[in-house]
């Protein structure tokens, strides 16, 4: 699988919201004055929990706050406790003891019925019911999973009060929408390592994301050791590869946190790693390179020679016996077929066989496939491509191609998950990752029957464009609005709600070790060649990421061909995904105006900005010139301020009672529009807010 | 050993500089004034090296840069050459390969003589010589330690420029003024995890520091596994204490970066944490807790019976096993002599053995360790107390108390250093420490011979204010100023140079994993409640932890007694020990003057300092009422306001060439003083400069 275009936006079902829901979310969005005390800050839980009722009072939590279980008990359950006790401390900064208390005396008293299963299943019940009050919290579950989903709420619900850290009175019944609720990370493209792994898996458990899916391999990279056949990663991977004793570890490590780990191994395509070192394998002569290049290539295994059954079974074998888990995923993405085509031997089959394409060859080679992973214990997952006549039922439809795909699958009898719409590396707003629904669009059309089919998503992270140390930043916090999306209600589709409790999740991560945030600054300073970067992060702070497609079009027109090897450490690679402050001005701008500029705390709150910008272009001179990783930066940075002048105008206008002239009006349009479009793969998030600030001085003028 | 107090201050030497680095360092300093562009930046090495010469040129760093080793080879100069380009691939964001180059063709090429000792020798040569030329770059050393030492300093030299990552064409040679250079981590107080001990470890690496000393028991915590007794660790440590495959792990992880790790147990006093599984080593019967108070307390080995030698020759035999350092540490610090005293029978055996009092019973003790301890082939490390008539001249003193007494010492003909003024967890600035000389002072007196005895320093961190995640602020960067003082040519005094350095080498250290800054962001967003605390930094930027004897007697002052349970999540907690913020204003401030107040540019960035302090009380209002935490630093933030408003009308009246009238300078220094003062453990680092303008204003006025 590789870097798909295409991606669709999604009419929303506009459903009703639950009332207790939309009365945790009706305060209106503030202006961000800072001089005005804060209300009572709302429930910041995120994903949303299915029910939520407040309760009168709150539970402190001191530093003698301590847990107890009750009921069943297993190792486990013991470290999920104790790990919530770290994470409390790491939250409060009290030095909580991880001894775990007398469930009689606790503060939060756990009960799970019973243990969960050894290994972790698909149809495993994640409820839970929390229950805080001033006296104490209980938390209940049938089994470890909803305990720990409620730890994680708990956790959400603790916040710092005038009179101490506390914790709000609620009733919280709690369970998940969809069963899968995946992340995949592609550690082929660039090579993550176990370390930015594991965090992943830490802010997963936060987001009660439960599916990491690993895209193990493809035509740059083979990623875990094989001992059956050790060439698989002495020559394809650039010894960049995973031991299986790491991934053991990592296993048990999500095992502990209520996520499976799926492996990937994409076939017959995408693997040119693997001919590196057994060129055997593929349906042209060797001998072959690691693939350096983005893009979809001709090698492909030969899916005419027995041998190759052979070497994949004892490797599925391998492999199966280090995941545990149920799936396992064969890709089967994007062949392009040229090798089979130049293969005279390969002809001959298709004829003797009476296939009548290449995609009935593939569709041979899937069966096969499948009948060898179910040979294994294991149940089939690939993408799309995979799904064909005589397929079992149990097999599972990733779907990068959309939901109709996914609900064509559905109407077949086949389980699937969603993709499409997910892609994080394809640089789009929460907000519409958010609003893509698993079985809304196509989906809206099933029975219920059928939808039942319809077992979650994934969010996906390609990894063309990221690096171990951005890939923390693409994919953290934007992933959590996936998961709450595939976690709770359908109707809950109020994005500035997500959006409130989305800052909230990004801060608690930071505090769980991610980098998200951090890295950021890091590289900054880095690019810049000193940490002064006040002026810098002024501009990153305006800027976005052009989106994933521009990028791949600019890197063409530039005559370069992007690879591996490419650095990625400009501008580009060092800022978020998507731009707070932009948001944070836009609705300021939004604020104003509905307010007919009224508002003089929003309007200085956008003035000082506007000022901000303006003023920026200078401050930064020193470091444009400085370093050749800015001078790509140096027209964007002018830009920014010309927006700063136009904005300030239009304010001074506004200010005056005065329409501003059309003519004026046209002109900065005009420029607004022209310094909109992506430079250096920057694109200026701030420019449509001012472009709204312009074309609103120029029309009705409010009397004072 | 604790919190000692009496730290003295040295008079330096003020000798010749370097010609060299005087020209390195000549240009003046700047008030920041963002707007002109940057002249080409000087070599910010640290710690300066013995001679530095620059020359023509500079070699370009691409993605292409490969290191080859010529001459003698070894696994662990290898993995040295790997790190070394790990490192630079993260300084610059380049994806270089890791294998190593043929010698003769590569960027950068090592040669090292010979291989190291197997165990690394407190006499080794760690010289080296670097040349750089626009041609590429070469590395020679006797051996690996040079090497490792060689491309620290290499790394440093590379920076950004406006054509591309290069390092300036240099020839270096170098070798350090002192062969023990040590960073002392107290794991005992608050226990810090391995992956802190990990990042100072790198830290120490890149400030060529090559001793890790840790203090692994005292009074609140016994650190360190031990097979013989385990009961030290299960009752002496709450459960956290290091497994000794852990600490083997650190040893040979220390070990591949250069540096020793120097094992210290304390004993006869520092020891209650033993006697919880092990009371009858005590001197007066049990039970016993882990001591949670901070401070010198009653409990003592037993020095009389021939049980406490037996239990501590096994104990040590088992240490010494695990590291394999020539030196072991055994404290001998601070025994009040309370249970010894109070015991008749330890009174009957002093009066046997002709001991005239507890001196001379520790002394008795100490002779029967050391002669242990170097039965077991290791050579007795101990605090001041431990220098006893008779010893033998192969010991190590270490001073807590001062040069005088490291000299006395020496004039003994015993070996020592200095730790003496350099203890970071008495929040100094980095400028004290840095002028700080073991063999200065008292030092100074000495022989040739004598000051051959001075081994050299280490830099203390005692644990009792500072956790797993702030002791990474609390050491880095001022053990940089202390590495350069113990690496570098006595005569470098110039403080700004050394800060300047400082500031380069302290973000290198975050771009290495480094969470000195990171993790106080965290914090200020934790005690906050929100991540939106710009108001928050400025005053935290604007002001540094009170004095540790201060915040001991403030914590007295309050009724409480300070224990190892008392969170440390306070707002003096997260702050850096020294403002950097201050130290720039105060600099602008004197440059002002300097210029007789003609300078516009450096007022302009006084008076935006001034009004920003002015206005943030305000900003800073909602939170402060938001948080608990909080509510302590009110006053000081209404205090920094007051001293924008002093400041700002100070130049007010500098700008109306009007002499500030004596009444109003009076009233202001008054207040000045007062805000200066403690409050929260906070003292507002800016006061001093701002008195200083206010003083300014009132005197002779210069005509436009």
């Amino acid at each position: 699988m590789g870097v798909h275009s295409g991606i669709r936006k999604h009419a929303t079902h506009c459903g009703y919201l639950l009332i207790m829901v939309f009365a945790l979310f009706s305060f209106a969005a503030t202006g961000q004055t800072p001089q005005t005390p804060q209300a009572p800050s709302p429930i910041k839980l995120m994903p949303m929990p299915a029910t939520v009722t407040p309760t009168a009072g709150r539970l402190l939590v001191p530093q003698t706050f301590s847990v107890g279980i009750a009921g069943y008990n297993e190792p486990r359950l013991e470290r999920a406790a104790q790990r919530f006790l770290r994470d409390l401390s790491r939250q409060t900064g009290y030095f909580l003891s991880e001894r775990l208390a007398d469930a009689s005396r606790a503060t939060l008293t756990i009960h799970a019925d019973h243990g969960g299963e050894p290994v972790q299943d698909l149809g495993a019940d994640e409820s839970y019911v929390l229950e805080v009050s001033s006296a104490g919290a209980k938390l209940a579950a049938p089994n470890p999973l909803g305990i720990m989903h409620g730890l994680q709420t708990f956790l959400q619900l603790v916040e710092v009060t005038p009179e101490g850290y506390a914790a709000p009175a609620i009733h919280v019944e709690d369970t998940p929408r969809f069963p899968w609720r995946g992340l995949s990370i592609d550690v082929s493209r660039h090579f993550i390592s176990m370390e930015v792994l594991q965090r992943n898996v830490d802010a997963m458990a936060a987001a009660k994301l439960n599916v990491l899916h690993l895209h193990l391999s493809d035509d740059q990279g083979f990623r875990l050791e094989s001992k059956e056949y050790p060439k698989l990663q002495e020559l394809g991977s650039d010894g960049m590869y995973y031991r299986q004793s790491e991934m053991r570890e990592l296993i048990a490590y999500a095992s502990d946190r209520g996520i499976r780990i799926v492996p990937e191994f994409d076939m017959p395509g995408h693997s040119t790693a693997w001919f590196v070192g057994y060129p055997d394998l593929s349906s042209a002569a060797g001998p072959y390179q690691i693939e350096r290049r983005w893009g979809i290539f001709d090698p492909a295994m030969d899916p005419t020679r027995e041998s190759t059954y052979k070497f994949l079974d004892k490797f599925i074998a391998e492999m199966a016996s280090i995941f545990p888990d149920r799936y396992f995923h064969i890709g089967g993405d994007e062949v392009n077929g040229k090798q089979w085509d130049a293969n005279p031997k390969i002809s001959e089959f298709k004829q003797a066989h009476n296939l009548k394409n290449n995609q009935e060859l593939q569709q041979y080679f899937t069966v096969r496939i499948e009948k060898i992973v179910s040979k294994h214990h294991k149940s089939m997952v690939g993408w799309d491509e995979i799904l064909t006549p005589g397929m079992p039922k149990d097999i599972v439809i990733q779907s990068w191609r959309g939901q109709e795909s996914l609900a064509e699958a559905a109407r077949q009898g086949y389980r699937g998950i969603l993709s499409s719409g997910y892609y994080l590396d394809a640089i789009q707003p929460a907000e519409q990752h958010y609003l893509v629904d698993p079985v809304s669009g196509a989906g809206a059309t099933l029975t219920a029957e059928q939808q039942k089919l319809i077992l979650g998503g994934e969010a996906c992270m390609w990894e063309e464009f990221a690096s171990d140390e951005s890939i923390e930043s693409r994919i953290w916090p934007r992933a959590a609005a996936v998961a709450e999306r595939l976690w709770s209600p359908q109707q809950l589709q109020d994005v500035n709600s997500m959006y409130r409790r989305l800052a909230a999740f990004s801060a608690r991560l930071e505090q769980l070790g991610l980098t998200h945030r951090s890295s950021s600054e890091v590289m900054l300073a880095r690019i810049a060649g000193t940490d002064d970067i006040a002026a810098l992060q002024v501009l990153a702070r305006a800027v976005q990421p052009a989106s994933l497609t521009i990028r791949e079009t600019e890197a063409q027109k530039a005559g370069g061909i992007q690879t591996s090897d490419v650095p990625l450490n400009r501008m580009v690679d060092a800022i978020s995904p998507e731009s707070e402050a932009a948001r944070k001005f836009s609705s300021a701008v939004d604020l104003f105006i509905a307010s007919k500029f009224q508002d003089t705390t929003v309007e200085s709150y956008i003035r000082q900005k506007l000022q901000e910008w303006r003023d920026n272009d200078s401050a930064l001179q020193s470091l444009l010139q400085n370093s050749f990783l800015l001078k790509e930066v140096a027209p964007v940075s002018q830009n920014l301020a010309s927006l700063g002048v136009a904005g300030a105008q239009a304010l001074d206008y506004i200010d005056a009672h005065q329409a501003a002239p059309a003519a004026w009006k046209l002109q900065q349009v005009a420029m607004i529009q022209q310094v909109a479009k992506p430079t250096a793969d920057l694109v200026l998030a701030v420019a449509p807010a001012v472009q709204k600030l312009v074309e609103a001085s120029s029309a009705a003028v409010v009397a004072p």
